[in-house]
């Protein structure tokens, strides 16, 4: 599918609004690229983010996923409008293993007040990747609320 | 629901898999209480854990409340099983704001493969207390795997 | 949770909703009862709404949960909008066997334009009961828009 | 993806457990195609079929998707199990308004007890398409239950 960005500067709105996510920072994680309606992220493992069995904590690889989800919807967004996820869901189709996780997030229906999107997370381990959470998430456009925007 | 654990030693077996969560280290989550089928978690708030708007990151909510229902569905588990998210599914009902967040997930049907829980997270500021996020998911229960247990 | 409806005529704008629902006069749904923020459905087995093992098939269960939600949800909405699913995720907890089965929807959270619900489905057989799913809805409140109304 | 099934006789097999669906026949839905992890359903619209505002009930849409994920899932099971709904998730992106619905799953993963697919569905009304269901699914390989099997 092909969107046309309302927002002409979209790369950068996108970009400064991940650079204001402390969390983001807090996990190490950054952008690999921003496109209309598409936004892919980048963390590397590390073991203060891991769960009990030493694989990447589910809560991370979702984080990773709603956030790519988000960024997407908010490439589509018009200028001013402020992105908050409505809700998320997860599958977990293999343990989260790797030196390198990879989320990429697509819009599939982007609507005035709610945008739909899909996310991948991938594992990588040298030049083996491997698919391990897919998600499926709806994202509202956010206006008029005084100091809320992205 | 009252629910009658297969593993005597429950509370122990839950608080030492949570022990081992590095990233609940991480984020400062703690466990509040554990009882058959019911665990409790806690996370004061931090700005290191923030999305853009300054409130907790869905992905902290989610992974706190991925966790209560994870560890309530482990507390009813048979002794030497591990478990896994399979999939869970968030609904973030208003932003994450306040000072104390807990997380109770409990268990709706423990099968002997697959437990179903759900979780209420709620942001509490002084004696205030709003419910933010409500959660349903589906635990596993990894029975076999050499180095895998819980 | 006690809500309190912007409708005063929301227990026959309900009914009046549910009866042009015509996929519910199919499958032979009828409603058992309306209050502010929560809704009971109910449908007796038939062979005609059976999935391959002889069971209600999960799509019908769906549907009377999504119903349940979604007039749960249209209860507490303001005159002259109308009620849309947004989302929903349901977990089939056991096979659907009995002779009658009752969905009840409530709402979690109700906001200006999405609505939070959860609804149970419970298959009885004489007097016993079993809960059979479970599940987590967004509802979306339309309004202005010609023609479609509750 | 490419998968190789683990029963040269898929689709009949498919075949065979969708026509014991009496449900399917109550709606008049058909099968499309059958691959190995890929089945397409098919429904024509029916006045008995809406809710509401005329459109086709969600809960009909979800059916038909649940169905297309749980038969793309059967086709990769091996020979003598059953296929149950373990969970599934929705997202209805536009009203489903067509006089043809077309719903495609396809697996995502399939795992020994598990298989996560995803399905969309689409309403074609003469030579236009539009997508209006999106769905997210979890399956189970049901064995070893007496008179439980497809």
């Amino acid at each position: 599918m092909v969107f046309q960005p309302q927002d002409p500067d979209f790369d950068q709105r996108v970009r400064a609004s991940f650079a204001r996510q402390a969390f983001m920072a807090t996990i190490g994680a950054r952008i690999v690229s921003v496109a209309p309606g598409e936004v892919v992220l980048e963390l590397a493992f590390d073991q203060s983010l891991t769960q009990q069995h030493g694989f990447l904590h589910a809560g991370v690889v979702a984080a990773l996923a709603d956030n790519a989800c988000g960024f997407a919807a908010l490439s589509l967004m018009q200028p001013g409008a402020a992105v908050m996820s409505v809700e998320f869901k997860i599958n977990l189709l293999a343990p989260a293993a790797g030196s390198i996780f990879k989320a990429a997030g697509r819009v599939i229906r982007a609507g005035r007040t709610l945008t739909v999107c899909s996310a991948e997370v991938v594992a990588a381990d040298g030049d083996r990747e491997k698919l391990v959470a897919v998600m499926q998430a709806t994202m509202m456009s956010v206006t008029g609320r005084p100091g809320l925007t992205d």
